[in-house]
């Protein structure tokens, strides 16, 4: 064991959210799509903090089952009405337009209009959020309340956007740790003016790598900030052999919230980056939704696709698709908090510290518990319950480190916290009362204790 | 997989519980016991619609531990007062006399009548069912409201029965399919004038087997009419071979109230036909009963005896012996309804429809998702949950088909219903996108994916 | 099987609880600690009733990581106040004096005073309990409502102690059985005046050794009566070859209490202990509170220490700690109830009749069931289902004896009392049905049937 967790306490300073939200505040109004510029201006924003390896991958390369669309640009949109005046402005929010819209500038009746218009019935003034990458087509979206209101005239439609081929673009970061074995943290980028999803989750992951920089890390640590399904496919289409080397993996998207946290389990359901974030969810104070793996939602969906089948699950606040902000102009800059960013960032943070220092220890004096008194380390007076409570994280060590159990399994049944559990460990160490055995191995199954029926 | 969802579906007629409710109307009146003509005859009835096997085996004959009793026949009953008044009269309802009750024909007291009389004093007005069959004893069965005006005076009481060497009954029928792998169906046929115990069982197993006549099928299917416990244990000490082909198996009985739907899993308790039978029985709107084994109830104690340990369950709709009706004369005609018997039938054709076409599929394009748009398998328009909460029969399907999950697997996880899920795959399959690995072994245990704890 | 069940029920007489709260009375007023005469005395007194083997172990011999340390006397202690009164006089409780203080003869202030106090202030009319073992300090125990009343004058203070060289004393008696293999049954002896934690153990455990005296048991019985921890430490330090023949064991303490029953299970978890007494406790009207193991408590922390992980749960009315009369003067003899004792020494033997007469067994006619009417065994009339459920019994027993199921497993499965099973098994073995295939194995794991999930 070579960090102590007091380390990784350093990564949480008190403007850590402030300087998250700063950052989503800057990159929220590109519009960003799966491909283009918008990607490439955020990646250079990205690159600001931390040096990011940009990769561009040429129209047409196939990737798997997949190939690599046109890219798409856009430089203007509006609906203008018989009076020009611009009803819908592609420069007031780049949701205005579908995603992938082909270029168009025609003068259409409304009944026409009407079959090129997204709108949420149910949710009258927002906008909502849509994309049609694979399917030529082109489209505007607008509140329901302002479709309500279209007089039936004649509309002036432009949408000066391009599809031609050009490149996909992605980053990565590798923060080299002692061994090769990598945790994968992934984000996508390919979403436009919605803050939580996902600038809070490119936001959280370029300040962490930023913060780690300094940081000897058994792991090493990638960072992957590519477009949602098909940047992560070309992603692990190009990174055949270097997908073997994950041991660990999250994918970070609408950490900004109030709500949740959520974590959706890998596909193994019980790898250890299941565990470590369980146990870090079941914090006192917090009500944590904890999914089992569904092939729906984000690029876990690829990671954990069956020929991969790697270890990495999804961390939230709310649960997607569940809150009414979800995919809307609703989930603006109003909607996340630099307090919850600092949350999200630390709760991540709590779970690396997990995977980083899960570590079997063997109790040299196994028969019968050593008299802890000797060495300092428990309340001399007896009969006291309080002090003996205290002692707790002293004597499920001691008891169950056998050899079979490692940290995150004492700490799981102790329901005491890791960072406990683990610096108690390190202090019985120091007396000669426990000595190491082996580092935790990233695909170690939970040690099956007889107690388990 | 030979055998698509929608030919099962094909059994399903609009008239199909008018058919058996008539059918049941039928053989109502006929007074059953584990021997004798009510037998014969009503096997006759089932022979009407399928080429039923008449087994007669001769009293005295050792099975297993037992040995097949004398057979009983009764041509008539009553008990006489003092003014010749016929006040208990066999005509009314064979239930007035105790199944297999030696002849008797006397004048006794009040007081010794009293001794050889039935009544269920919590429910005054109904008629108890009771057998004695293999302790020599007469008795009568009556309401308690009967029992209480009896006057005390000279009763004439007659029972016109033969307990004589004869023969135990039992019809069984074989629905030939691809394999000699075997499904067993058994009915009861012992009981007398109770509706639900089992003329509905009958009727629904006669009708089964009759229409699926024309249909071919992986299993065969044997229909076993016998009478309870004495007739299974008949049928096993002399199939010991054939009960080995016996791969899935349900006792049916009380199928037509209205209440459960009731399953009693088999001894082995994770069989095959119990995760079938589980699965369909978790549709939506049904709140289903689910029982571990027992050793009481139908014939599922002799099937699940520990020398033969076959995976048979049993199927009701209420659970027997907890409804006021059970084994009184309210288990009559109005206690059945043509709907409910057709709900059960149909219940255990998606039943049967999930043991047939259960089988191990493997993805084909493991390494990420297909993208699915390009075979017109999938919406087009992202951002929009609604499409894609239709389309996750597809994701589960082609996430989990690794060679170690069965559609029973993936329909029990997903919790879509097994028909979704086979269906889609043979979409998948028409594309490419899934291959046949096997046909699911009918003792195959459910694939223990890595998220089991 | 050597016992039946009645043999154990002829330990449990109408006196029962009467005597072992005439005894707990007897032995309340000693003032015991970890060493010295008042344990000594103690012992003398269970050696009244069985001859009890007392061993002492000499001042400064190493037992593990422990060292046994000087033994403590005590005579006299008191504090007088100015005026020559004893406010706080040994003679009047035990518990005044905090065990293992040091001698003391001074004049004080009250300020100084007072650092030598302990009190519950949130129990302001109780005196606490507390020792200071192993650091060396003195110090008097009261009520905090005479604390608060303590005027500020100068005190006399007495503590006639000794702290010298001596003795660790413990007492132990084997009652043996058939086999060598050992139920270990221990009870702390160190506490001083609390009549539930642990008068009421003692003398549970010294009358059930006596009463079991004419038995022929299985198992060999060690009861140990030791000091806790550092005694129970001495034990196993002694006794590292004989611990392995523990095959099954209970602490026993605070029995007498009208709360629980609470068992703490073995660290196993799964031990034939755990699952004997697990099943005893949940006999129809009790509520009993069974807990994983923890290693905090009483001595199953040393039995269950990992170089040990001897199978040995905890048994208790009341959760120590969990109570207000815990480790205060309130732990009197108004506390505990010969009623209460009664009742846990019936608990207890009816654990050990599990423990002594599980066995596995094997049906006969495994194929299908017996035919039972013919041995006398079932109700010969049908269809009533009372006479039913008294028969389960041999319906559950035939159906799962089969070699992989014990009593204990059928037991736990069917929900009937192991006595009825047990003494169902003798009379079906009787009639030949059943044969005898192995003694239950004390480490054998529950039988895994199918049907676990």
């Amino acid at each position: 064991m070579n960090i102590a967790s007091c380390l990784w306490r350093q990564l949480l300073t008190e403007d850590l959210g402030e300087e998250i939200f700063a950052f989503a505040t800057k990159i929220f109004p590109i519009c960003r799509s799966i491909t283009g510029n918008g990607v490439r201006q955020t990646l250079r924003e990205i690159g600001v903090h931390i040096p990011l390896e940009v990769h561009e991958v040429p129209t047409g390369t196939a990737v798997f089952d997949w190939t690599i669309p046109r890219e798409w640009n856009i430089r203007d949109a509006y609906i203008k009405n018989e009076q020009g005046e611009k009803i819908v402005d592609f420069a007031h929010s780049n949701l205005h337009v579908m995603s992938y819209s082909v270029p168009v500038r025609q003068r259409i009746s409304l009944g026409e209009l009407k079959t090129h218009l997204h709108t949420l019935p149910n949710q009258p003034d927002l906008i909502p959020y849509r994309t049609s990458y694979y399917a030529e087509n082109w489209a505007f979206c607008m509140t329901h309340r302002q479709f309500e209101s279209l007089r039936d005239e004649t509309y002036e439609v432009l949408i000066d956007s391009s599809l031609t081929d050009g490149y996909l673009t992605y980053g990565e970061y590798l923060h080299k740790g002692e061994t090769d074995d990598e945790f994968l943290l992934s984000a996508h980028v390919c979403h436009p003016s919605l803050a939580n999803d996902n600038c809070s989750g490119m936001g959280l992951l370029a300040h962490l790598a930023k913060r780690m920089a300094g940081l000897r890390t058994r792991y090493s640590y990638r960072f992957l900030f590519a477009p949602g399904t098909i940047g992560a496919i070309t992603w692990l289409a190009r990174n055949e052999h270097t997908s073997q080397r994950i041991k660990h993996g999250l994918v970070v998207s609408m950490v900004g919230d109030g709500g949740g946290p959520t974590y959706k389990k890998s596909r193994r359901g019980n790898a250890k980056i299941d565990r470590a974030m369980i146990h870090t969810l079941h914090h006192p104070g917090l009500t944590p939704t904890i999914l089992d793996f569904f092939p729906y939602g984000y690029d876990e969906r690829q990671y954990c696709s069956p020929g991969f089948n790697l270890p990495v699950g999804l961390f939230q606040r709310s649960r997607f698709g569940e809150i009414p902000q979800y995919h809307t102009s609703a989930d603006n800059l109003e909607f996340i908090r630099a307090g919850h960013l600092a949350h999200s960032f630390r709760l991540i943070v709590e779970t690396l510290n997990v995977i980083e220092n899960d570590a079997v220890y063997r109790n040299t004096t196994p028969k019968c518990e050593p008299q802890l008194g000797k060495y300092g380390l428990y309340g001399a007076v007896g009969g006291d319950m309080k002090a003996a409570a205290t002692n707790m994280a002293l004597l499920w060590i001691l008891n169950f480190s056998d050899g079979t159990h490692s940290l995150l399994d004492i700490a799981e049944r102790s329901d005491l916290p890791f960072e406990i559990i683990h610096n108690t460990a390190l202090k019985l160490q120091q007396h000669g009362l426990l000595l190491l055995d082996r580092v935790a191995e990233p695909d170690e199954f939970r040690a099956v204790s007889a107690s388990c029926p």
